[in-house]
Formats: structure tokens, C-alpha cells, sequence
């Protein structure tokens, strides 16, 4: 036993996974050994979903029943929207929102009683969360603009489906065809902070919902998932002022601040989401015949390279960097972006606590003890 | 960087902490260097929680303060008794409740909006944590039993109001003085996987309730303080049935399962917990004129003793052994148990993420990918 301080659990390995593969320095993503691009270009997100979750993709026949599954269990049962209507009358935030109604959501799954580590019954935990996720996020968004909830289809993918909700109008095929990519693209990423809080409470044995919960808190710290607002922001203010994005870039490095959406801690080299992202927002750019938010991300990127030379120091465009403002086309309210990346990234978490509990050992770390040592106590009014 | 796995972080230090010191081969345990024995039989609950928050005991004005913000603080908008009520009507347990009812109180804190990481801000969430804990766990007992939630008062210290609000009277005061040093025994315990899965989600800055609602979560879990409740479900079975405690304890053995309330991955000996609670649960006993919970725990532990042999062996009655039936006694219901031990180590929970954010770094792992080597995609028809 080392008393060693590993702060952060920097490159300390705490698992054997199969889910995904990450080369930092070539910039390459693999979910179960298929490169990012293929399975963004080729699959649907419902086809990733049960290839994370399973060890193969799907045939025709499983794909088939496992979608019928999610579809059938997108519905909530009437009393969420009453928790709802009340945290969007109290003004919380769409991820602590979500935080909430996935935990909510417990109550109504039978499964939370079945063996404490009971796969099959975890996997169909699993499929709830995923299929209701998009119905209380949606909901709660309509809420919050004094808009009655629109129920779930079961006739739409995943994706295409969580656009009606949310819009309450059937979206342009390309529109839903981009957004269900964006979710593959988030759908899994190694032990980052929220999947790692997925695995720590699943290694207590707690239900799927404790696990989603937990990570669904995590994500929502800015130095995590809370990150990917601040790229659309930062549009907006350039939009709305003075500067061009050249100089509003120039102004950010001047006052020493960090340029949203660059940099990873993972990668040293483009991330291989971002290129896909890129291409996406150009031919969603096309079609919405509005060029200026991809324009705007250009100028900073040409800025960033040709004048600063971050890329030559490892620093390059991460995934945050073109979805914001794909979202934003998609007409995704920017407060609801973390809680989108939490839409996508359960799907690993799930994955990773189906995966943990398959050969499962408690997590429990050491603290190092720095403080005083073993004193007499001293009566309150002797103080 | 080196490859080699370390499940589950046994034995490895993630963090340098002050809160609390644990020897494990003598059965020590000090909060800042105070032996648990002396807070137990000396210090207020109040006063444990000022020690954990802060790097001292208070004194008299410094705790007046510190009261009185944590009683002003009890009371929650009836909004969350309307939520309480829908949980309790859909049947849900009372931890996973309590997760959401901690999760749904941010909505009404102002500390949410502060600067991410901003240590004056987390101490007064965790304030207004630690004081609505127990109205809500309280009032939730009492909705899934049909009655209207009870006020909390504010003249009452923390133990006693919350026996208050529970049953609607007022507590004898020797109950009130035993739950107290029940949740100074709980409230900290180094880096549990509660405490440590508040601090990954403290990690990235996500503010407070964050951290409380993903420790919940964990604490669920049989594998951590889902057991609390096992041994009291064991006593219960033993007062039905048609077995004394030793031939309970010889048919537990037989079958080859393990014995509820005994071993503990960090005490190779008594806990020192285990044996201020037993004296406790004497005192208690005589008071209610009621012994034979204590008389079933001493003859299992007879047997386990004298017979078995478990003590040479490094496993004793740990700290779940007797508080069970203490709980019991006082009138509390035992599936709440698992929930009562949340709002004690929600102290630890909250001192632990205080004293981490000091000096922050993301925790972030790494996995080892064991899947397959990079592969061609195949489309759907051809699978």
C-alpha cells in the first residue's frame, strides 16, 4: 500500500472497459472498436445505444425489438408533469431540473425492486431512463414558456421525436438526422468525472436511477459538462456587440481567459468529434441559409491557429465548439445544452454501470490524513 | 503513467483530508483529532458539525451564531410538501425520496447562482442542507402515513426536533440526547464511497446540492448503508419466529450467509462506534423497560464470540450492529434507516467537499480499454 497522493486519480486505472477507446494524440474515437466517423455516418443513435450497451451491433430483428422497447417507455405517467410544473414555476436550471425528474422517475419503475445487481433487470432501468429522458426534458422546457407538454410519438426516432416534443411540430428530416448524430457523438467518452460517478454508486449495488442521478449532478459542474454553453454564449456576444470575432478572441486572450471550447484534456490533436460537428453545422448552415454563427467560429479558429499557434501546443477545437451552434439552429434553447449532453452521454453511463456490475468491487479510495493529531477535548464555555 | 489496475481504489489515496482519522487495527476514530468517544459523551451534534465544517470546536457565541442560522433554516416552501406528497403516494422509499428531495430544494436556494467554487456560497448551501434534511425526511414519514406534515421548531436542538416533527410530540429528553450522539457517530467516516462520490461531483465545481443528491444515491446502495437496516429486519424476524437468537445466528452460518452488522473493510476490531452505541442501547433499554432487542444482540454476539470465533478473525460488530434497534426504540420506522444514516453523514458529505474545493482538481480516471482492436463497420442489412 503506496501513500502516494494521486489528486485527481490522474492516469490511475480504475476499470477494464469495452465501451470506448480513445487515441489523444492521433484524435481517434472508437465505441466498441468502430471509428466515430463510420458509426455517426452509418448508424442511427438508437443502433449506438444498443451497440454500447450490448457487444455488437444490432441485426435488423434486434434492433427492431430493442427500439420497440424505448419507444413503448417513452410516456410518463401524468404526476411527473405536476413535479415538473412546480420546478419550472421555482425558476431551476434544465439540468438541475433533470436531475430532479430522473430521480422522480424511480417510483414508477417496478425494477428498482428487483436483486440488487440483477443485470437484465438494470438494463431495463436502463431503457427507461433513456426512452423518458427526452419526454421530461422536453416537457420541462415547454413548462418553464408556460406551454402545456406534448406526448411523446412513438413513430419518430429518439432524436426526431425529442425535436416534436420540444417544438411541438414534426421536424425537417435533416434537422433530426443531425441532431440524432450529435447524440451519437456524446454517447460515450472513457471514465470521464460523470460516467466515473455512474460507476462509483453503481458499485454499492444501488439501482440504475442512483447512477444516472449522481452522474446527471456531475455533469452539470463547469468544469464538465457545463462547459458547452458558454461557446453559444460567446457567439451571442459577439453577435450582439461591438467586435468582430477576431478582435472579441484577441480581447479574451488579452484579459488571460481561457477560449471556450478549445482544449481537452484527453486529446492533444483535433477532436474527432468536432470535424464531424463542423461538417454538420456547414450543411445545417446551408440549409437554414445562415452562415454567420459557422463564420463567427471560423474567424476564431483561423484566428487561434494562423495567429496564436494554439494547435502546435496541443490546445484545438474540442466538441463544444460546433455543437452550440448547431443546437441553436436546431432551435434548442442554449440553458438547455448541458442537459442535452446528459440526453446522449447516459447512454455510457448506463453502458458503464452494466458493464462495472458485471464483475463488481465496491469503490472505495483513501484519504490521507493531514490533520491534528489525537487531542484532549475541552469543555465548550473552557473555550 | 502506469497500467496497472487498481479496482475498486483499494488502498489508494485520492486526497489529503483533516475531517477524520481512522485506525483500523485499535478501533480509533477522532474528528480533528477528538477521539469519537469524548464527542459522543461531551459534544452537541451542533457542535460536531461546526468541528467538521471548520478546523475547531466553536465557541459559546460562535455556535449561538452557527444555531441559529441552521434553525431559521429548517423550514422548506410548501411546494416541496406538495412533492413529498406525490413520492409518497407513488410508494417510493424513503432514501430514494430523500435523494429527490434534496435535488428538488435547490430550486429554492439563492446560493445556486453563486460563482462556481465559491467557498462562502457551499457553506451556506450546506447550511440550509443540513437544516432541511431532516423536515423533509420527517414530513415525508409522515405523508406516506396519511398525516399532514408537522412544522419544524426552532427552539429544539437538530436530534430532538426531527424526533419532534416524526411523531408530533415532543421527545424525552434522554431519546433526544441518544439520536444525538447517534448522528455525531455517523456524521463522518473518511473517504466512504458516499463521501468520495460527493467529492468526484464536487470536482467539477457543480454546486452543492449536486454533491449531496449523487451521495445520497450512493449511500442507497446494499453494498454501503442499505445494510443498516438488515440487522434490525433480522432482529424483527428472530421476535417472530420460532428460533431463539443462537439458532438463528447457527442457521445463518449454515447457510452460509453473512451476518448483518458484522466486519468492516476499514476495522480489523471492535468499531468504536459499536461500542458507545451498545452502552447507549442499555441506557435506553432500561428506560423503556424493554431489553430484549439487546438480549437478542448479546446472544448473537455470544455465539459469534465464544463459538465461532469471529472476533480472532479480524471481523466484529461493526456500527450497524446496535444502532438498529436504537432507531428502533425510538420510535423510528426501520426502512427509514438507511435515510437517517444519509442525514448524519450528509455532515461529512459537505466538510469533505468544503475542504476538497480548496484546492480543486477535476477527478477524472482513466479506464483500460479491453475491447475490440479497431473494425470496419458493417451496415445493418448485412449483419
Amino acid at each position: 500500500m503506496s501513500d502516494e497522493l494521486k489528486k485527481g486519480l490522474d492516469g490511475v486505472v480504475v476499470a477494464e472497459s469495452s465501451l470506448s477507446d480513445i487515441d489523444g494524440d492521433r484524435g481517434i474515437l472508437c465505441y466498441r472498436g468502430y471509428p466515430i466517423e463510420d458509426l455517426a455516418a452509418e448508424a442511427s443513435y438508437e443502433e449506438v445505444l444498443y451497440l454500447l450497451w450490448n457487444e455488437e451491433l444490432p441485426t435488423e430483428t434486434q434492433l427492431q425489438a430493442f427500439e420497440d422497447e424505448l419507444r413503448e417507455a417513452r410516456a410518463v405517467r401524468p404526476g411527473i408533469y405536476d413535479q415538473l410544473r412546480l420546478l419550472a414555476d421555482s425558476g431551476e436550471r434544465p439540468i438541475s431540473a433533470l436531475r430532479s425528474s430522473i430521480s422522480m422517475l424511480s417510483a414508477e419503475d417496478p425494477g428498482t425492486d428487483a436483486s440488487p445487481g440483477d443485470q437484465d433487470a438494470a438494463r431495463h432501468m436502463g431503457m427507461r431512463i433513456s426512452a423518458k429522458f427526452p419526454t421530461v426534458l422536453a416537457a420541462f422546457d415547454r413548462l418553464r414558456r408556460g406551454k402545456e407538454p406534448v406526448e411523446p410519438r412513438t413513430d419518430l426516432s429518439l432524436a426526431a421525436n425529442f425535436l416534436y416534443m420540444l417544438t411541438g411540430s414534426e421536424p425537417d428530416p435533416m434537422h433530426a438526422e443531425i441532431f440524432d448524430k450529435a447524440l451519437t457523438l456524446h454517447a460515450d467518452h472513457g471514465l470521464n468525472a460523470s460516467t466515473f460517478t455512474a460507476m462509483v454508486v453503481g458499485s454499492t449495488l444501488a439501482d440504475v436511477y442512483n447512477s444516472v442521478t449522481a452522474a446527471v449532478a456531475a455533469l452539470s459542474g463547469p468544469l464538465h459538462g457545463g462547459a458547452n454553453q458558454e461557446v453559444m454564449k460567446a457567439l451571442l456576444e459577439i453577435d450582439d456587440g461591438p467586435l468582430n470575432a477576431t478582435e472579441w478572441t484577441e480581447d479574451l486572450l488579452d484579459a488571460g481567459e481561457r477560449i471556450p471550447g478549445w482544449g481537452h484534456r484527453v486529446y492533444n490533436v483535433r477532436d474527432p468529434r468536432a470535424v464531424i460537428l463542423e461538417a454538420e453545422l456547414e450543411r445545417l448552415s446551408e440549409r437554414t441559409e445562415d452562415c454567420h454563427w459557422l463564420e463567427y467560429l471560423r474567424d476564431i479558429e483561423t484566428h487561434l491557429t494562423e495567429e496564436v499557434g494554439l494547435p502546435e501546443r496541443g490546445v484545438a477545437p474540442n466538441v463544444d465548439f460546433f455543437s452550440g451552434a448547431i443546437y441553436y439552429q436546431l432551435g434548442i434553447p442554449v440553458d438547455m445544452f448541458t442537459a442535452i449532453f446528459a440526453m446522449s452521454r447516459s447512454t455510457g453511463w448506463i453502458g458503464h454501470v452494466l458493464e462495472y456490475q458485471q464483475d463488481n468491487k465496491l469503490i472505495r479510495p483513501r484519504g490521507h490524513y493531514v490533520g491534528p493529531e489525537m487531542r484532549e477535548f475541552v469543555p465548550i464555555e473552557e473555550r
